[in-house]
């Protein structure tokens, strides 16, 4: 199997290190056979070639079976032409990655993080579905000094896709969508209900629930654990899976996949690149390390690996093994270990 | 002074008398003089007319002093071809009310109503500003069977009223506006970020930090008592002014305003209709009292009299006499009574 690894800025190569030590140590024990290509992106490769998302980079995240990708961005970029995020639209646009999935679940050993009460978030553990190809992201921009406009175009077949692969989600989990749009102002969104009325037919054994985005802004936070699976365009999706993170409380546990038709998927944490605490060694590796398991899972089928992975993180964490964001001092190098002899 | 009364559908012509009655206790004590005109809105003027803003409506809205607006819509009119809140649209744009002001607020008597800790959630007081009459909202919406699009468009001068709306806003309270936009992907954000730098020339006293609103969508949870003014556009206000009162714990106690460059503003509560408790008799009257409040200082200069409210307000719900949201089984006539015999 061959791995596309991309460090990218800030601590991207330290959790990346972490991740992949991580899946050295248990490949063996399920005899996973696998080779990794470091490939430059984001800030890293506009420092070294003038583009986020050189060439070589490209090329090769389309002859793998999966990329991982750690972090990218930093305050230098900030004003700059070309930003690194603009690598990450074009890698998702150029891979077809149209399915962001982000797993939100409430660590036992973290619970306290959360700014929730404990009542409210018991029980939660849902996911959120994100179109991640389409939009207003992809849509034509124009901007000159006195005017600017973006376009926000859907077709059926980009919704369609998108909510069927919500409601398979949904049929292997608590067998409930939510369905979130903006219905009674965007034609997009209206287009997107019809949608998924239309797919809905096609799952009689999962129900269909729709909220308007504003609503379910407020009920993400109100009532979390009402939620199995919520799927929703780009931009709500972007607003929402971020809102979903102050859950948990922490940033530093949350990994994500993103699926294309066809070809490799790309994991990723949620958080960003830290460029404050970037080579200090106190990074916190969960978000990467728990997208390696996802990656063992979903693009490998390596369902036992994913779990050992899964379990190992629970018990460092049940341990008491924290790095500073979760209120310990392990080391990031610390907590790689712990991680590795908690794996079964 | 000619106050447009629209009590709308559900439990509006409820919160709406309940207001009236505040309005009306209040007036001597501050030598205020007004008359009322009810008319046709919503949900009711559909069923009446056959469209929610008709015309006489619409031009009383106009030639008067201020506007009060209770609550529309009910599902009756989820799947209906003419809808509610098309009016409200509709009056949003005739009257130019461009500048929509939510303050959030934390009453001390509420705080354990809030779905977060009390820690997090001590000394919140900020004000949302968002832009009402541009945008996505009002850009071409196209839509057909295969294929929907809407255009999101912003000028210069739009961008920059709501941007000095929040800078006037932010020098009379904690002077720091928080910009609130999507600049690493969207023209207009990227507008929007020039037009905020620009305006904020003009403002030396106040400081102006910028976010993105994934990011944001998380700090609004995570730190809100960071937050003095947040501005943004029309779709990102609508997702972030409803989460916002998700930190208060209830929407039965949420004002808003919105004005326009000239002529009259409105005022109304930010929760719905409330279709299930409809006649009941035991819906909760505080955001419309508030909104009364709020229309008595920003429209008529009476300080003193929206004080008094705010007041009365305050003492009701620390006397502990709560309506049936917010825990308690005062019905609405008892807690208006109440409010009314707290008036200084
Ligand atoms: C960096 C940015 C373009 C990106 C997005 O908006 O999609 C990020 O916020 C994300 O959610 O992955
Ligand atoms: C009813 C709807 C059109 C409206 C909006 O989206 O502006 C509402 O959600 C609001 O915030 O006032």
């Amino acid at each position: 199997k061959k791995i596309v690894t991309l460090a990218g800025d800030g601590i991207g190569p330290e959790i990346m290190a972490a991740g992949l030590q991580v899946l050295e140590a248990v490949a063996p024990k399920i005899n996973f056979e696998y080779e990794t290509k470091a490939r430059n992106f984001g800030g890293a490769a506009i420092d070294a070639d003038g583009h986020p998302l050189p060439d070589e980079t490209l090329a090769s995240a389309k002859s793998s079976d999966a990329i991982l990708l750690a972090a990218i961005g930093g305050p230098q970029y900030n004003d700059a032409e070309v930003r690194p995020e603009q690598g990450l639209l074009e890698l998702r646009k150029e891979l077809g990655l149209f399915a962001n999935i982000r797993p939100v679940q409430i660590f036992e050993a973290l619970k306290h993080l959360s700014p929730l009460k404990a009542e409210i978030i018991e029980g939660v553990d849902f996911v959120v579905v994100r179109e991640l190809t389409g939009g207003i992201y992809f849509g034509e921009h124009s901007l000159n000094k006195q005017f600017a406009r973006d376009v926000n175009d859907y077709s059926y077949e980009e919704i369609e896709r998108i909510i069927r692969v919500a409601f398979d989600i949904a049929r292997g989990r608590g067998k409930k969508v939510t369905s979130v749009d903006k219905q009674n102002v965007l034609a997009t969104s209206k287009l997107w209900r019809i949608v998924a009325e239309e797919v809905a037919k096609d799952y009689p054994d999962v129900q269909l629930e729709h909220a308007l985005v504003d609503s379910l802004a407020m009920k993400m936070i109100t009532n979390p654990s009402d939620f199995d699976v919520i799927v929703t365009e780009n931009l709500f999706g972007d607003i929402l899976s971020d809102e979903s993170s102050v859950l948990p409380g922490t940033l530093g546990v949350m990994p994500s996949a993103s699926h294309a038709q066809n070809g490799p998927s790309l994991y990723e944490p949620i958080h960003g690149s830290a460029p404050d605490i970037a080579g200090l060694g106190i990074a916190n590796p969960i978000s990467m390390i728990l997208s390696v398991a996802m990656m063992l899972r979903e693009s490998f089928g390596e369902t036992t690996g994913a779990q050992y992975i899964e379990d190992a993180v629970n018990k460092t964490l049940l341990d008491g093994v924290l790095t500073k964001d979760l209120g310990g001092n392990a080391s990031l190098d610390e907590m790689t270990s712990a991680i590795i002899n908690n794996l079964c």
